[in-house]
This record gives structure tokens, C-alpha cells and sequence, in this order.
């Protein structure tokens, strides 16, 4: 099959306190670049999903992804379908394949499945927050399991680390205590090329639309 | 490899008002009998999880697997290492693949990363549920989407209607509505014989540690 890549996300997003940088686009973009493969990123617009939205992501959100002529949605699948493609994303070995899914699976269903809704009702402002207990909690494991190894998997970078990282770096970790192991964890993962050029291009792509809106507004 | 599964799950829950019957376990056995895979279950003890139990869960739940000399943990990865071995858990064309993964992630990470902790906040007697407005949204767009299909991916059953419908059963769909396509679709999912073993296999399991637990202290 041709392999022809193309990441969707919005066409633009708030430039303060603002989510650029954080997209889950940002995820595809990122397993891309640690794999080398080519791709190309398209827009739909900010707000409502329309009918033509919801076809390709069915809760009107971003991203989506076409390769060739297979589309799919959920950031978690897409990642898995590009780690198919390539070894660097995930290993081959049946025990070091079973332990990058399990970490995967933990960042989206363990981790961010505490992690979102805690932010989600900071954000509208609740009273008081439920889930800190709950949050608190898991980030005390997290912290003791990133305490004692450099990757989650295989001894190596993998989705694992792609996925966990991603998430903990939104989860306010400071916002529960010190939690050097996972600060040093996050940093490290950050630090690597591949995600520096993903966040990079993700900046640029939703500066350029900034200026391109207050252009028009001015 | 020489296949030999083990799931594992608690060795007793409490039965009134109790999680028997849904125990993710169910998960993992309920993909085993629809694929005709044999398994074995053994147990850890309820209540908080010791050193050998996060050496193989680290967040001190259940279930985890054990396939041959492979180990795993979270049910959304251990579902996902079955339907490698199955296709009548995932097909193999490319796009029906696809298909499945995008809406097996979907259920970890749209639907149950909201029903959840939406859940936990009424399970612990929060003065209000900030996630309602949320979790309404979600179903709402899955009534939707199951209005227009009987199964989410392939035109089939897959894993992707195998974690849908156990994320949506617990889901109380009724206190948001009528869902009469959702209520549909989990009915129809729930009525699958491998479903129904799995389930009937649960509660058998949890009824006669509560029957050895009572005789002990009578
Ligand atoms: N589970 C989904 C979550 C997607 C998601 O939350 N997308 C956000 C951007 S990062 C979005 O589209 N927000 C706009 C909206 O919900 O209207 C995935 O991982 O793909
Ligand atoms: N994301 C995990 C969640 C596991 C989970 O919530 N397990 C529950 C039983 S269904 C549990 O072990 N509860 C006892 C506890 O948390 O101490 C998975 O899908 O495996």
C-alpha cells in the first residue's frame, strides 16, 4: 500500500492559556518524526463539528488521521497503527511487545482516564475537586515505577514512553508534591529530538493562524 | 509458544451492591471464550495490593495475564494481545483493522475516561457531578452513532463492541435518557453466548469465595 500520511487537526486554537502545544495532534506528529515517516497535517475548523467533522471523528474532536486510504480516529489507535509501521515506535519481541501496550494502554486508561477529568473539572471551575485523591494516588505509583527504570518497556523509548509522557505532562505534577522521578522522566522524553520537532511544528502551525485571524480582525 | 493463559482477578468481592459480574476480568475471559482460547484464573486477595501483587499490577488492581512466559497487565492491553491470536476477536484486512482499534480505543479513552470518574464522584458522594454535562455529551453522541449500525467496526462483532458494551453497561445510560439504540446494542452484545459464560464463570467464582468467606466466620 501507498504509503500517504496525513494528520488532521484544528485550524486554530486560543494563543493564551491556550492548548497549542498540546493538541493531541501532537502525538501522531511526534511518532512520525521518531519513525521517519513523511507526513502532511490538514485543518478543520475551531468549534462545532459539523456532519462533515463528525464523520471522521464521531465526538466532533481532533486529531484524525488518513494513511493511504485507511482513516481512523483516537489519537491511542493512530499511534498504534504508525507503531506497526516501525521498530523504533515499538519492539518486535512478544514479551517486550506485551509490556509497550500494557504502559500504552496504562497512560491512556490508567493515567489519563484520572488525569483529564481532574483537569476538566479544574477548569470549569468545581468547588471542590473529587478526583485529587484519586489523582494523587496514581501519580504516587508513577512515581515509584519511574524511581526505578530510565523507559517504561523494553529498556528503550517505545509508544509507552511517547504515550505516558505525553500524558503526565499536562497532569500538573507539581500541583501533588515533588515528584522528581517523573519530572526527570518527562524532561528526558521531552528532550528528545523528535518531540522538540513536533511541538516546534505545532507551534508554528498554530502561530501562523493566529496571525493570519488577528489579520483579518485588524 | 506454548499457549497458557492465566487471568487473575481478586479472590473475593463484596456481593451486595457489588462489582461481581463486572470485574474486568471479564474482559479478559469473555475474549477467551469468543475466541475458543482455554484460560485458567487465579487470584491475589482483595484489599490493598502488596509488593508481589504491584510486581505484576502496579496500581494494585486487576486483572492481569499471563500467556506462556508473557506477563501483562491492564485489560484494555491484554484484550488487544488475545486479538492478535484471534480474528474472530479483530479482522486482518487493514481497514477493518483500523476500524476495531480506533473504536476499542475509543471506549478506554472517550467513553470509559468519563463514565468512570463520573462513577467515582457519585460512588463517593460528591455534592454535585461536574462530569454529568460531560458524560451526557458522550452518550448522547453514541446513541447516535449506534442508531446508524449494529456493530461499531467490520460490520461484525470485534473487540471494539466487546469493550464498547462493557464500558457502556456500566455506564447507567438510563439516569441520562432514553438510549434506546445504546440500550439495544448492549443487550445485544450481553446476549452473546460468550459473554454470558464469562459472566455466569464470574459470578460462580465470586459466590463460592463468599461462601467459604461466610462459613469461616459463622
Ligand atoms: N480520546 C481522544 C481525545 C481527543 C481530544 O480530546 N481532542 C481535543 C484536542 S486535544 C479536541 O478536539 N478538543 C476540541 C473539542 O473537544 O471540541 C483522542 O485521544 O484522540
Ligand atoms: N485500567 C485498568 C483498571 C483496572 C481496575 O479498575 N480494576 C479494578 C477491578 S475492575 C480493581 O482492581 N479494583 C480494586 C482496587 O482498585 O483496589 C484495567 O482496565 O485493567
Amino acid at each position: 500500500m501507498h504509503e500517504n500520511i496525513t494528520i488532521w487537526t484544528l485550524d486554530w486554537v486560543p494563543m493564551t492559556n491556550g492548548p497549542a502545544g498540546f493538541v493531541r495532534d501532537m502525538r501522531l506528529r511526534w511518532a512520525c518524526e521518531e519513525a521517519g515517516l513523511p507526513y502532511s497535517v490538514r485543518t478543520v475548523p475551531f468549534g462545532e463539528g459539523g456532519p462533515d467533522h463528525l464523520a471522521c471523528q464521531p465526538f466532533g474532536q481532533v486529531p484524525f488521521m488518513s494513511d493511504g486510504d485507511l482513516n481512523m480516529f483516537e489519537s491511542g489507535a493512530c499511534v498504534l497503527h504508525l507503531a506497526e509501521k516501525s521498530e523504533a515506535l515499538m519492539p518486535r519481541d512478544p514479551q517486550e511487545r506485551a509490556e509497550t501496550l500494557q504502559w500504552f494502554i496504562a497512560a491512556l486508561n490508567s493515567i489519563e482516564m484520572v488525569s483529564v477529568p481532574w483537569w476538566f473539572l479544574e477548569v470549569t471551575g468545581a468547588k471542590e475537586n473529587g478526583l485529587t485523591g484519586w489523582l494523587e494516588s496514581r501519580l504516587a505509583h508513577m512515581e515509584r515505577i519511574l524511581n526505578e527504570r530510565e523507559w517504561l518497556a523494553a529498556g528503550r523509548f517505545t509508544i509507552a514512553d511517547l504515550m505516558m509522557a505525553d500524558v503526565l505532562r499536562v497532569a500538573k505534577l507539581r500541583a501533588f508534591g515533588d515528584r522528581p522521578a517523573a519530572e526527570a522522566y518527562v524532561d528526558r522524553v521531552m528532550d528528545r529530538p523528535a518531540f522538540k520537532k513536533a511541538q516546534a511544528d505545532q507551534m508554528a502551525h498554530f502561530e501562523a493562524a493566529d496571525a493570519v485571524r488577528r489579520q483579518a480582525e485588524s
